[in-house]
């Protein structure tokens, strides 16, 4: 095991269970030993669900498969396993999949259309699929409601530690519970750490509603992150609502005011997992939160913040504690938005550098070189165009990374 | 000095003498001690020029200047300066561009609209440009034909061998001469090692065939090299014609077929150039060869090579000789452009290891692991959906890059 992410957090929240949610985690050895590789998570009958899925044009066998049973919207089980990710392993990976839906509905007996399946591991190996089928009896048996540490110890790859976040949030005056989990040190590893999430609420909703909020909240929150660019083939962000839990007013559709409380506290825990992921990005020594301003749209926004995020030379910079804002410059310009480089405003830990196109006048560099020393650094940048915003977050790229993955599989 | 690169060329060529062009170099103390650090290229009236400049929204001052100078067509002078960009530096950055073109124009006695002006370096700190404007008479006194070599030192920051290339080309039967300096360690570092490149040729081409001519040279060299996608704010790429050289057939438009010859060794210079800079790309340890067919379009194919160059987990593993050819899965399906992944086809080193979708029957990894350990990689991808292809060039990513860029300006 690699020692704990410096920038994990300081203490790990303790799932409560959640209505109509049992867990099960077992040691199949789909390619690592002497640990938890596989989980399935069971939820109660009529429980709705809602997915967003990776972009990749080259997606694993799961995604296709989730891609397709999310339309019917009805969820009775996810199973997940980490070590080996099921993509770009053509018939042979449908099948896999096939087996393994199979099993699963056949353990829970439900429909095969409402078990969903996530890998997560190396790319182009064959999953053995017949440890994952045969070890069903065995979950089904150990389903319980109090296993969401285990859930989220069982998906990890090359994660250093499990990453979950729980919140309450009130319907017209009624209480109901959100928890989730995830895994990845980003999404950036395509062979064994891509991005998973799973969240669930006892709340009653139907999947049309679901899809809305989740949109809204991965548009804030995994979709705002980046490690290092590189989008994964198996990256799965699902959402189950099992209604089981205290009757709450009826919703049916996504713009009901009554959702305020719950579309707010979804997107706060979701963007909680989400900094817990860039938290463990691979050779993190410091989390990175960049503000943009003044563009032309909130998107423009968001890719302008993504382009600082993504530069190499950026996260280096951060890495070596080095204040160098004429990077900041350069990632603005290549971002392709539309930015105003004569009204351009940089602050850093909340100091003003740059503004109305060049350095500061009297600029002191002490204090922020100050700020750049420590493991929490603030960025924002105003383009000066319009009144589009964005939050992005992200990590510095080391020495740890080019270890980590300069001879993965290994 | 860092070391020369170990993928440097193994001889460094001789420039002849090429008519209707003086060069002259300076050390002027702009931001390097004890080295020069100014050059002056001198043409002879009538010349004629083509540029290529950033597409960043954040040009610097310079490019400002070139790309309004361009549109004359006409070039007596490029002044060039290492060590200070003089990008996002305001009105200070404008005032000193005109201070210099000022300076050259006087000296070289012709108008300031044929003066070009380039500066490469650090970013948003004003440029001493009384050092440069005050070194004018003694550059002009200094101007010889066999100065190319000290031209190509001189424009230098953090490269680690000088760039230059020579070739000959025949323009219906006439023999005429082409030479190249750049400067480099690809687009990669905005504030010490953006990209330049000065090329000239003694025929007698018009601005609008040389625009042409450039256009298409530049799409097939430096626009297919990446270090690590940072794209400078200050990417300069300027080609003159002196027409000095022997009288050749009089050539009207770039469709002439006499041009056929001059394009071809035109490109070959420039793919060179562009080579020698990916070569010495900061930090790299092998040369890794990109070719994309079966893509849409030859952009499609382009878009999909430069994911594939541009990946960081690409380029960490070919660092740690790991053949792991899922992350060139993973980077085409990034890359946003069609293609079918179960008619992908893989190879590396001329081994095929996947192909329709899923790895080889049979594969056998040694010879890929020992194409691996060489400093000259070959990465072939078939994305099976059209006749559209091109050919990269990159460098790997290593702890090298990590040292020199996580503390660069100190």
């Amino acid at each position: 095991m690699p020692p704990r992410s410096p920038l994990a957090p300081s203490s790990t929240p303790q799932l409560p269970a959640l209505a109509g949610v049992r867990l099960a985690a077992r040691a199949c050895g789909v390619r690592y030993k002497e640990r938890t590789d596989v989980c399935l998570m069971e939820f109660a009958p009529g429980s709705a669900i809602a997915g967003v899925l990776t972009r990749s044009l080259s997606p694993s066998a799961p995604v296709d498969w989730c891609r397709q049973a999310l339309k019917g919207g009805r969820a009775r089980a996810i199973l997940v396993n980490s070590g080996n990710a099921n993509a770009f392993t053509g018939r042979l990976g449908k099948a896999s999949v096939d087996r393994c839906v199979k099993a699963a509905a056949a353990g829970l007996k439900c429909g095969r259309g409402q078990v969903f399946i996530a890998s997560t591991g190396v790319i182009g190996e064959p999953l053995p699929d017949a440890r994952i089928a045969g070890a069903l009896p065995a979950l089904v048996a150990d389903l319980g409601a109090d296993r969401w540490t285990d859930a989220a110890a069982a998906i990890m790859t090359t994660d250093t530690f499990a990453k979950m976040a729980t919140r309450t949030a009130r319907i017209g005056g009624v209480e109901v519970r959100i928890n989730g989990i995830a895994k990845g040190s980003g999404m950036i590893a395509p062979d064994m750490a891509t991005m998973l999430a799973f969240v669930a609420t006892d709340a009653r909703l139907p999947a049309s509603v679901l899809r809305n909020l989740l949109k809204q909240a991965s548009e804030r929150s995994f979709n705002c992150t980046t490690v290092d660019g590189d989008t994964s083939t198996s990256d799965t962000l699902l959402l189950v609502a099992t209604g089981a839990g205290p009757a709450h007013a009826r919703i049916a559709t996504s713009n009901d005011r009554r959702l305020a409380d719950f579309r707010a506290k979804l997107d706060d825990l979701m963007i909680d997992l989400a900094c817990q992921v860039v938290r463990d990005g691979e050779g993190a020594r410091k989390f990175v939160t960049i503000d943009v301003t003044g563009a032309a749209s909130d998107t423009a926004a968001r890719r302008i913040g993504l382009a600082i995020a993504n530069s190499p030379l950026v996260k280096t910079a951060i890495a070596g504690a080095d204040a160098n804002w004429g990077r900041i410059v350069m990632a603005v310009g290549k971002a392709g938005e539309k930015a105003d480089r004569d009204r351009l405003k940089i602050s850093i830990g909340g100091v003003k550098v740059a503004a109305r196109g060049q350095r500061v006048a009297g600029y002191d560099e002490a204090p922020v070189a100050a700020h750049m020393k420590g493991s929490e650094i603030a960025i924002a940048v105003d383009v000066g165009v319009g009144r589009g915003h964005a939050r992005i977050w992200t990590c510095d790229l080391t020495h740890g990374y080019i270890d980590i993955n300069a001879d993965y599989r290994s």
